[in-house]
């Protein structure tokens, strides 16, 4: 069993193979959530789990699980998955891949006829991406109870398309409720979307967590004038007072270990060359993996603005409408054993982006495995990454899940003797 | 003469009947050069000008001089005026308070029947604004031939008509050159469209420079990237260090006597809350009335951009594409003995903004008088200022031009005599 291994070329044909589904003109996908294209791609996917010998359901928001049984069915699944949805200029991979290296995981478990000790599942979460109806990690954090079934259902997208109407008209709209799976574990993989394995060199990242977030909208009003009329000692500048802060938010983040500060987005009112700018609005985007870091990275922010706003006596509100609190990879170990013992470079890392991983861990022991992307780049048409990349992040998927498997009987085995005895 | 006074209510009722021409719901005007609103403003003017015994012409620009004669027709006129052409949300001073002054000053002569040493003359400049048809300054400019004339009649406005056509439509294409009126003086009376007078309580601003203007873009090419995956020592945040040298430009603007810095517009790229900015564009507008002083400025920025680019290893480009230079206003003095003599508080003042003025001090010794306008706002229908101030204004409008006449036609006596000794 130690010597098992996927098959790294029928994994990367596989993903250019899905990939036809949207592909563009730059080589990237176009796959939005629900669409005619994301239909296709679900049922390749399930044709390759029906082909493996899996059952296949849905439930009622369109989350797919591909069902192959173990030794013992009666104890909890362990499952993988990810997203089949892109961004309207994404990739190939994000997503994708880890969806793709469950099918991987479970094509090499078919062909050797291999009997787990528990249940495996692949699974595919409805529109993570949020590119086509939001919020994003839509299918995952229905199913946890994260978001209502029914207020999720009658989102409607641009053109007042309504998703549930979508999930019907492609075949997905299922009957069973959310969050009704029984699973003892959930791995997903992902490209890292980051540049962190690729600067250091390693194969797999071993997701420890997935970090903190506080979104900010800031708007900063001052006194809109002329450029060549108004003296310095008679400006109220929005402009000079934002840019103080963004400043700040950069050096706020170098810091604190592990800190991200990012203005993203920035309006000038009314942006013109010859008048001092009376309003600025502008984001903020604080990160930290430890809540306690990023709860006083948000008290510094903060009271640097109000220092900032009575300095130049100018009115800057802060609106703090987002937090998301650091998530605690539970399953972790068994990405590491595997990864150790697969012989690959790993590193400890944490989860810079959201995933359904995310959300799957606020009920069930779950795990991260990322793999290098080339310069960091996702979200966008050139995203890339290896066959062999793939392949050892599929490996490292197929041993962490029979990792769990193993450890999953073990306990149950262990709290039936305890009870017994 | 020197108790001479001119009929506050009088220019205030004049002031408030021009307005009436593109009267705006906010109080403010909209009627911009040669439309048929600015075709009715200029035969108003007109009409006044020539009920006090002027006599009317225009240029082939549309620029419109009422002369005045005096005791010597053969000695230069003195002139004064500005524009009638507002800004599309613009209020009911800005430009037309220096040409009704000058009718003020032109009804006040003619009622009390006095013969001035010079000949008088009331001008009309063709679209100061630079709203509808670019540049600003154009009939001034095309007057003192820093534009070409037949360039500039060439222009369209955004719906493809021409300056020419209109200027003709509207009655105002004359015959005469651009430039050959002959002129010993010229002064343009104007709301100061800036605090400093109302903030000194002072009524007049003798205006001794226009002041020297530097305009760059400043393009900063980093990299695009996710701000959840990409950690602080990986960044090349366009944002931050655009930021950075807005901070720079208004603390470089403080350290420079009477220098001015103001980044009005910015553009970030992509501008989504969650991506590092990969390149933001913005305006950087330097000013001083020192020309050496400005240029120096322009250097410590140049140079402060390029620390930025080196340290941030951030691709900074500064495109400088205009150079305005100072203007010297000549006959400054004129204004401030009027001033002073009418026992009006003042101070000298530079021309923070462009006016017609600072062209004509290419060709003839130039004045300004500047008068409070309510906390500093120009450039906006709820432009405002008082009775008194405007009656101040052209108080000292009057005797500046008669203290001009006088000083002109002594000169010439002077010429005359020592070319006969």
């Amino acid at each position: 069993m130690q010597d098992l291994r996927v098959n790294g070329e029928r994994l990367w044909n596989s993903l250019m193979e899905m990939a036809q589904f949207g592909l563009t003109a730059k080589g990237g996908c176009n796959r939005l959530a629900a669409t005619e294209l994301d239909g296709k791609a679900r049922d390749l996917f399930v044709s390759w789990c029906e082909a493996c010998g899996c059952e296949v359901s849905f439930d009622c928001f369109g989350n797919i699980f591909a069902r192959r049984a173990g030794k013992n069915n009666e104890l909890p699944a362990v499952a993988t998955g990810s997203h089949l949805d892109t961004q309207p200029t994404g990739g190939k991979f994000d997503g994708v891949f880890g969806v793709l290296a469950g099918v991987e995981v479970l094509r090499t478990l078919h062909e050797h006829n291999i009997e787990t000790e528990t249940p495996m599942e692949f699974t595919v979460w409805t529109n993570e991406e949020g590119s086509r109806f939001q919020p994003a990690m839509q299918g995952s954090g229905v199913y946890v109870g994260r978001f209502d079934l029914e207020t999720e259902l009658n989102k409607t997208d641009v053109n007042g398309i309504r998703l549930k109407d979508e999930l019907e008209k492609i075949g997905y709209l299922g009957e069973a409720k959310p969050g009704s799976r029984h699973f003892g574990a959930f791995f997903e993989t992902h490209i890292e979307q980051g540049p962190i394995l690729e600067d250091q060199d390693k194969t797999i990242g071993v997701v420890r967590l997935g970090q903190g977030i506080r979104w900010y909208n800031v708007t900063v009003k001052g006194r809109e004038s002329h450029s060549g009329t108004t003296p310095m000692y008679l400006r109220n500048d929005a402009m000079v007072a934002s840019a103080k802060i963004m400043a700040e938010v950069e050096a706020l983040a170098h810091r604190y270990e592990n800190g991200l500060g990012t203005v993203g987005f920035v309006q000038v009112y009314p942006n013109s060359r010859n008048v001092i700018p009376g309003e600025v609005t502008f984001s903020v985007d604080l990160r930290n993996p430890n809540a306690d870091v990023l709860k006083e990275m948000d008290e510094v922010f903060q009271s640097f603005c109000a220092e900032v706003a009575s300095e130049r006596n100018i009115d800057i509100s802060v609106d703090h409408f987002w937090y998301f609190a650091p998530v605690e990879f539970s399953a972790s170990d068994d990405v590491k054993k595997a990864a150790e013992a697969l012989g690959y470079s790993n590193m400890d890392i944490y989860a810079g982006a959201g995933h359904d991983a995310c959300y799957m861990a606020d009920i069930v022991p779950t795990g991260m495995i990322f793999t290098p992307c080339e310069n960091g780049i996702s979200h966008n048409e050139i995203e890339n990454t290896s066959p062999e990349e793939c392949e050892a992040g599929a490996n490292v998927l197929l041993h962490t899940m029979l990792e769990a498997s193993r450890r999953i009987a073990t306990e149950q085995q262990q709290t039936l003797c305890e009870s017994a005895s």
